[in-house]
């Protein structure tokens, strides 16, 4: 199984719609991806590990896929739209990961 | 519910050994926290999003928790046993973020 994360690097004065996230952009991407998606998460950052320190994100989701060609076929088929609806919840660029699933739940 | 997230920067001629962190160092936080933590996963980076380039983190794992008083009391009580592990496996430092789960299945 692949893993999709797409992380949010804090940053001061940066504007972040947390609810349009949970609500529109990723119900969004899952209804284009279909069973393709076959799940996701959506996490909000509340700290970093040092005492009083931001989260190094703000947001992230993980979406999850049988294998990396399903992925790349879903975004290439509706990267494009998915991306267009970023500036609608944020004016961050996000960090992209391609992972492996080693442990999905233990 | 609380996700406890360590990512470990992807870094040229850095260590990491994945057969010890699955087999390892997460059952030993598991079995250290017990049901506390509610479980885990782990994930292998493979790639990052622009063609060709690496992955932002060489691992990373994530753990759940019921709430943050939950998370910070194992860590309080467990925290010492769980790092000292980890030169038994890598030479970077983690980063670690705590997030407040907003989805966590859809």
């Amino acid at each position: 199984m692949i893993k999709l994360s797409v992380m949010y690097p804090h940053t001061p004065g940066a504007r972040f719609d947390h609810d349009y996230y949970r609500d529109k952009h990723m119900p969004l991407l899952k209804s284009l991806m279909g069973d393709v998606c076959l799940y996701y998460t959506i996490d909000k950052g509340l700290a970093g590990g040092a005492a009083g320190s931001p989260p190094p994100y703000v947001a992230m989701c993980h979406a999850f896929f049988e294998s990396l060609p399903a992925l790349q076929a879903a975004l290439g088929e509706h990267g494009r739209q998915i991306m267009a609806d970023i500036p609608n919840y944020t004016d961050l660029a996000p960090v992209m990961q391609f992972s492996e699933v080693v442990v999905e739940k233990s």
